[in-house]
């Protein structure tokens, strides 16, 4: 995979640094189950609020499932669609809204959730295999396709796979595989004793 | 720190299977600003939706602003506070909920959010750190003490700090530190093809 690691003020782990959401997947290069199952054992071990574990993880591999995978592929939205198309597998992530412990309303679900999903996400990292999720997808779509319950909400679809080889990406995707990743400096959303109180490195 | 690493079907990243939420930390041992920032930058460089980064952390270091430390700890519940009073550092995570991007409401602030979080629990877990959060906090009184604004949700406070040697762990908390961590079996949250098709291994 394309090195793209984060431009850091100070060294950080290289898993985290190295996680980045590429959109060029390998069509040709399946994800076997022997893969995947780490993927979901990694999501399985976030820490979640009273360990409610709110999250729901849906596997579509187009290799076992065509119809699924095509379901899948079918929310998401015409941009996404574009590059998602060579995702041997897409994983929808779920949030369970009410605790299982007393049913009522868990206002981490979500938080934890994507908690979960990132964890899927440095997991297949250090397998050399690329997420990239999409909060572009119709969610009401995947509820009625899948059969999602009310009380879940549809939080994001993810692409996984392994990327194309640098000499086979080609035009605007190349460019935008190569390019920089960007993010806010610290001081912009990390602050100290009060908000807005930028942290002061 | 006492190793509880999660127990799984198959091997994952050392770095995710090691990190677990402990509660005994050594209240002798402080946590430096050159230890504090990695936590922000592995936070800082989680994705999210459209890159908007709608996280924001507000740091509170006993040792430098007593007072901001001591206002954070007011916002505890009794339960955690029994314990989280031995944590040099606290660290509350706050979601926008509005794109920055169009000032529209963004649907994935939360579980964005909860990645950035994770994210600096696993780099703690790398410098042997440790990181417990709680949604047992007051988020109206910290919204009000710390002048968060209508538009960002208080999500967790989080305890920073180095765990006590085990020999100085006693009685109850001992026993919770030292007992095994629990996760539901994988099928129980993790599907294939639709809802409710537990993923076969």
């Amino acid at each position: 995979m394309i090195e793209k690691k984060a431009t850091t003020s100070v060294n950080i782990n290289d898993l985290i640094a190295s996680r980045w959401s590429g959109r060029a997947y390998d069509p040709d290069r399946p994800v076997s189950k022997e893969e995947i199952i780490p993927l979901l054992e990694a999501a399985r071990w976030a820490p979640s609020c009273y360990g409610d574990q709110p999250w729901r993880f849906i596997v579509f591999d187009r290799r076992n499932d065509k119809t699924g995978w095509d379901n899948a592929f079918s929310c998401l939205s015409e941009g996404n669609q574009v590059w998602a198309v060579n995702a041997p597998v897409l994983i929808l992530s779920i949030a369970d809204t009410l605790f299982s412990r007393n049913g009522k309303s868990n206002r981490w679900a979500q938080y934890d959730t994507g908690a979960a999903a990132v964890s899927l996400c440095l997991q297949a990292t250090d397998q050399g295999l690329m997420v990239h999720q999409m909060g572009g997808f119709n969610a009401d779509r995947a509820r009625e396709l899948f059969g999602i319950p009310d009380q879940y909400i549809p939080m994001a679809m993810m692409a996984v796979g392994y990327q194309l080889p640098l000499d086979r990406i080609k035009g605007e995707t190349r460019e935008r595989e190569l390019s920089d990743r960007q993010r806010h400096p610290l001081a912009h959303n990390f602050f100290e004793g009060r908000w807005g109180n930028a942290y002061k490195i």
